[in-house]
């Protein structure tokens, strides 16, 4: 009996991850249910302010002849990736793909073993990272990931994320993601919003998975972008990889990296708390004329994930300072990974 | 009797034009007519080689189940704007627009009319520009573009446009499209094509028109690039032009370009002859692996419209070189422009 109820309760959450990873399209009675609001729309959240506050904003966004209706082609939702997406402790993983390069690269070259970053990666010194915060990373990206082409690229990065897996919580990339924002995705497409992730990380190693495990095409991506050039390689134009930084997609750079993409304020953003990353994003779809919603996540959860702030709590002052709708995830998140954690933790 | 002809003409071509802009949606007799082939998707192109090139090729890559089959995410259309799907004789609409805020600007500084390249502009000296091409253009451009934010910019864009007229043709803007090229665009979006417009001119001025003229929404142009930052303004956080250009997205940079926004190879590009624009976008999707269509519009009518080219014929040249398909204007256009025009060619 058990065992069945198991079987079941299996099946269930599977269904559950299908409808939020959009294959719910061709399960009418489902989608149907959760249109009329009779399914809940976000199983994964505990009732609380912020649910509330998501679903209360999305039904009067989207009630035709309400004072804050807004039309489907002014329905963008913008989401950074690491912390607020997916996992991005102990380091993000796309510096585990530097890292990765960076052993190949000296295999070749023994001479990086005594130059940095390439020294930091190759012992997995991850507290030179964190203390040369962006700089540090991006160096060893110029030093990495260029001097190929695009397609080269993508190809590589698929390679390290098929064999890769994240060393404290030991999974796969394809489970790293949060299972409330799958939802939340999930929903907010079913409602006619555009979902862009709008991330720190590299547009190019963001392609590589997105479609995959968030349902969002690669061209609603936005990241940090390389300086390219077009190049006629063996009789056939290339899109080449220089070693020089064009726009880096944080703090001050989301608004741009979000103008020059979509060219239109979002109406929803969602960011995190532990790297200042999302505060300008939100602050400029706080300034959009009409309705907005920016939602803020806390770590405050070691047990399940990773705690980690601020030292001056700088993103959660301005969620008090401007209205943003704070995410505790110790508290608002009744599961924090896909079926299989889901199934673990209970 | 002819005048009751001429209503009923009249009706089909408001008709068909409804339909090629996307209005067609809510008829389904039309659209289903078009699906199984009964139709003509092209009614504006004479039957030649260009227009069964395009059909052939859209039947080839839609026929599931064949060789040359493309799901629905790898069909990527890139078109050029000016010269491709509108007029950009005398000179690219954007260019009168840099004229009249010359003018405003003149207004209140007199001085310009003594500099470079504000004298010219002044003086409607279109030579000038066509001496310094692009260059003396982006000059112009930073000169008066910048120093605003993104809003403030696509208000004064809109606000042109309203009352400018093609000096020579003496139509607005909504009336300069080319008639076959809004029908191929209507064909390839029925087709479950994502139709781009990849410009050398500016992806915000492009912004204010292609939703209303092309059906092709914000989020889907491609243009030059200007630099732009974050500035609070007020206590609202806005983008800011800075005056200084980030991307030309001309020549060698439209692959660029493309790779940025969309992340892959287009299946289907369309460009045109007069200032070698498009030659390393064709040749770009000539490289993806799979099948491919290049257009390339050759203007040939001075009669219907403007008759111009290249002193060495290099975009026709790659035409030949890499099996790129050649509209010749007078032969392969039934009609040039819109409703209004169609009637008055008749």
């Amino acid at each position: 009996m058990n065992k069945r109820r198991r079987v079941i309760r299996r099946a269930i959450s599977i269904v559950m991850l299908a409808v939020a990873l959009g294959f719910g399209a061709a399960q009418p009675a489902i989608s149907q249910r959760a249109q009329t609001g009779r399914a809940d729309p976000l199983p994964s959240w505990n009732d609380g302010a912020a649910k509330r506050g998501i679903i209360d904003f999305v039904t009067r966004v989207t009630r035709e002849g309400g004072p804050d209706f807004a039309p489907v082609a002014d329905r963008i939702a913008t989401l950074d990736n690491d912390g607020t997406l997916w996992v991005e402790k102990p380091l993000p993983v796309e510096v585990y793909f530097l890292f990765a390069r960076v052993r190949e690269m000296a295999a070749k070259d023994p001479s990086l073993k005594d130059r940095q970053p390439f020294k930091a990666a190759l012992e997995g010194d991850a507290a030179y990272f964190h203390e040369g915060g962006k700089k540090a990373v991006l160096e060893l990206f110029v030093g990495t990931e260029t001097g190929i082409d695009q397609e080269r690229f993508a190809a590589e990065a698929r390679q390290f994320l098929e064999k890769w897996r994240n060393p404290k919580l030991d999974r796969p990339f394809t489970e790293l993601a949060y299972r409330p924002m799958i939802e939340l995705l999930a929903y907010l497409r079913q409602k006619g919003f555009k979902t862009w992730i709008s991330s720190g990380g590299t547009i190019d190693f963001i392609r590589v998975f997105a479609p995959q495990i968030y349902g969002i095409p690669i061209d609603q991506d936005i990241g940090t972008e390389l300086k390219l050039e077009s190049r006629m390689s063996a009789d056939r134009l290339v899109v080449w990889r220089l070693p020089e930084i064009e726009a880096i997609n944080d703090k001050e750079g989301k608004p741009v990296g979000i103008d020059r993409h979509i060219g239109k304020r979002p109406i929803f953003v969602a960011g995190n708390v532990g790297n200042y990353g999302d505060i300008a994003m939100m602050q400029y779809s706080k300034g959009r004329r009409g309705p907005s919603f920016q939602l803020l996540i806390n770590h405050d959860d070691a047990a399940r994930e990773f705690a980690y702030g601020e030292k001056d709590n700088a993103s959660l002052n301005a969620a008090k300072k401007y209205g943003f709708s704070v995410v505790n995830i110790k508290n608002d998140w009744k599961t924090v990974f896909g079926a299989p954690q889901a199934a673990a933790a209970k």
